[in-house]
């Protein structure tokens, strides 16, 4: 018997995912399961959405009889997909072809909508981790979408906040820092039409950076095919800058932000979050005592620093794409 | 010049620390800055409290002037400081001797008091990590205590959900899961007469425990003379455990949570959290996406199968440590 359950925990007022099968799953095998003829996949395909083999959630998830007071218990029903996108076994974000990343886009928008349909999910989450050191177990390029029966605790606390500046100021939280950033231009990095890419002065990773849309929007299913294609664009560009960064492919975790299914209000702004876990060419920044002991996170370093060290990698990233016959579609920062 | 000062992160309602002075610090340097006879420690001593040379926080940090809006900068000010708690290279809380582990837990309790007195500090956390895969950059046995300006967004958490339940139910929410896990006996794995410790059923990582007093306490400064004695004793059973559990020395992170300076309030319940890191014997748990992009933690197997594990290892501790002539103070849970 296999367990997907949800655990509440009461201390903190979230859920975790339990599941006894994951624990069975391959890891970095040598066979790859995302490559062309694998009796899932077969051949002749650009970008393929699969389920999960191991899921987290499932949809037959048991039901959860044992509910012991305050300490919760819930089926663990929810859907894991992944997004393989490209048969080529290596690359990443800034080498795969820019129509693929375009088609992860419109599959991340295609699998919200549809996964949003069923009423028992609360939120789809498309997400990428990138790198064995980020503990990918299959690294054939691939991005993954949880779709959750409940609104995660980091969202809740985005739609918290975002609610309170609301009703203090007026306007959307993001669409405020966004002008702050654009207009101070301390720490923005590049944008196109559509998207802005920055590193937040309040970065948790000493080279965290966010994406935000230049309009206000709330979920991916928003996006117009022009938009998805500036997305692509920045995303792109993001990627090239980080493995411009240092002499190898930067791990890092990218977090899709959107609003919760079926949540109609004006102060959810619909943004990307990287997190690369280096601090610097040889050493990595670890989450350790104070971290997670207190969620408080130490940046070693001032966010400005880093920006330099981005700009010039992004300069570097630009002309590497333009060599590889891709025009980027906006402006970068300048070298200072 | 170096920074030392708090960001404000909007979009999620909490505090970073940044400080410029971090980045230089020693990294596995070969003379061991903790050892009898460096310059800040001398000779004849067998506990130290330190200055953390290269502090996050600290109390000259320069003023914050930059205010930026809804981006609030402030100054660095607080304390961290190094608890030294053995002369000797090597070990680790099972291994030092019992009346180190009670001077350190009492250097614990006198710094809270003299931290506390300081109106700028609203909480006060001592804390270990354990293990170069945690990020332990000194590997002689120290603990950190830092004295933080604010209190930070996981006590606020836990405040809050305190808080709530005793509105409803008029009793400590850590004292009736405290009697739940009593009673149910599902996942305790020890208890002298003043802790419990234990897997609580919400645990984020595959072997995290957590010790409870068994009485409703807030803070560290309240533990009689007799009660820190019982708490060296579970601290030193909890890590023996651990030490057992594969063929070497566990990583992991110890979190002390007490309530914050000058809280009146009777819903905040004393209590140590342990992150150990591995998943299994050779693979460790790494946060990635889901983890850092939702907070949601998911667990590989159940909780319960994982008490097993630790029932075994706590057993084999226990003869350990009587071989090497410490009898435990209280009852550990029995193989079945």
């Amino acid at each position: 018997m296999t367990y997907n359950e949800l655990r509440w925990n009461p201390l903190l007022g979230l859920w975790n995912i339990v599941s006894s099968k994951r624990k069975t799953r391959p890891w970095r095998e040598e066979k790859c399961p995302f490559c062309p003829g694998s009796r899932e996949l077969g051949y002749g395909w650009d970008v393929k959405v699969l389920d999960n083999m191991f899921p987290a959630l499932k949809t037959d998830a048991q039901k959860a009889t044992d509910t012991r007071d305050i300490l919760k218990v819930k089926s663990g029903y929810g859907y894991c997909k992944v997004v393989v996108e490209t048969p080529e076994h290596v690359g990443d974000l800034d080498t795969i072809p820019f129509d693929n990343l375009v088609k992860v886009i419109k599959a991340f928008q295609e699998e919200t909508e549809k996964l949003c349909e069923d009423r028992r999910i609360k939120y789809v989450f498309p997400f990428r981790n990138k790198g064995e050191l980020i503990g990918v177990s299959l690294t054939h390029p691939h991005s993954q979408i949880y779709a959750l029966p409940f609104i995660p605790y980091r969202i809740k606390s985005e739609i918290a906040n975002g609610r309170t500046f609301y009703k203090k100021n007026g306007r959307c939280l993001l669409c405020h820092i966004l002008e702050l950033e654009r207009s101070e231009k301390k720490r923005t990095l590049y944008s196109n039409r559509s998207f802005t890419l920055f590193m937040p002065s309040f970065a948790m990773w000493p080279y965290e950076t966010h994406i935000y849309s230049n309009k206000h929007l709330a979920t991916l299913p928003e996006l117009s095919e022009e938009q998805v294609r500036d997305l692509a664009d920045v995303i792109k560009v993001t990627v090239a800058m980080y493995n411009s960064l240092f002499d190898f492919d930067l791990p890092y975790v990218m977090a899709v932000h959107q609003a919760p299914c079926n949540l109609k209000h004006n102060f959810f702004h619909f943004h990307i979050e990287f997190y690369p876990i280096h601090r610097s060419k040889d050493k990595l920044k670890y989450a350790a005592g104070i971290e997670w002991g207190t969620w408080t996170f130490t940046y070693d370093d001032l966010p400005e620093n880093k920006v330099a060290e981005l700009a010039n990698a992004i300069q570097r990233a630009s002309q590497r794409l333009a060599t590889a016959g891709y025009t980027i579609r906006g402006d970068h920062r300048q070298v200072t």
